[in-house]
């Protein structure tokens, strides 16, 4: 069956994260991947979740505690900081990672992510990524300014060489309003 | 783990088609696709595989032999034909079907499949669609002709409605020479 976005965005890393890692989820918003990914790392691995928002670090941690999961270290920050809080940088080290770009749902949606922050903190992410495995990212574009971060990403997405990474597009083209996309990125 | 377009492509149809359904191929060309559905639906279901060329129906034949499968009707005509072998028309019993859009591999590059036939067929294929099955196109578009069906083909799958089609595309967009690609199409 096809799968929709968010199943298909959760099983491929399902697929690929092994217990024990160590991922990032780079925009926290309000928790779900962010659990999805403290139950898939279990209680011996760890997410390192941001967020530039308050509210969503209030959010995903209401979440988590929901659920007992403490395996979550939760940043409030821009995913584009990143290299202050992960490291080492010259390892491959990370077992996957996953964006949501857009806006906070029923949050402030004049807070975005943009193509700058965005790209950067792919780019990092791209070079502590072990090898055979994914950063997924799930594109919501109709909002003021969602256009211009899909094209940016789009286009440093296309000239990843292939002979080092997989670059897959994952999207419903028959719908309205704009419906968000995959964007999946295998390191070889 | 990111499946490459063949295996993505059988998935979806593994997923969907039931043992003793009827299928069509509508492209048979080396009869790979042939085979795999003919052992999809088994001895109490039918593949019917079309295509308009003698050496394809030949090849495919042999692999059928090869692989002692007695399923198949091959059918040596345009799949834009289809109406005069497969029937009825009013009602929805086809459980799922493939076609790989191109050329012959290893065959004669200047035989292709075109934009009119390819949209009648898959016209025709859609109303005879059982609800919740999936239509698969590979589309591989890097010979002379082949942007244009792959234009018209988008164009054409893009207005399906989305009450009544899922229209998925996935596709590899960090690859040079044309990669092909996947749309598959699903009845609600």
């Amino acid at each position: 069956m096809l799968k929709g976005i968010l199943e298909y965005a959760h099983d491929l890393l399902a697929e690929t994260v092994k217990s024990g890692e160590a991922v990032i989820d780079a925009t926290c918003g309000n928790g779900n991947d962010t659990l999805f990914l403290s139950k898939l790392t279990g209680n011996e691995g760890k997410v390192i979740a941001f967020d530039i928002q308050e509210q969503a670090i209030q959010n995903t941690q209401r979440l988590l505690d929901h659920h007992n999961r403490k395996n979550v270290i939760l940043i409030q920050d821009s995913h584009d900081n990143m290299l202050q809080y992960v490291s080492p940088a010259d390892k491959q080290w990370l077992g996957g990672a996953i964006f949501n770009l857009g806006y906070l749902p029923k949050g402030d949606k004049t807070v975005i992510t943009t193509p700058a922050s965005t790209l950067a903190a792919l780019g990092h992410i791209l070079q502590i990524l072990k090898p055979g495995r994914m950063v997924v990212l799930v594109v919501y574009y109709g909002h003021e300014g969602g256009m211009k971060e899909k094209e940016a990403l789009l286009q440093y997405a296309i000239q990843l060489d292939q002979k080092q990474y997989q670059v897959l597009q994952y999207r419903y083209i028959n719908q309205k309003n704009h419906a968000p996309f995959i964007i999946a990125i295998q390191k070889k």
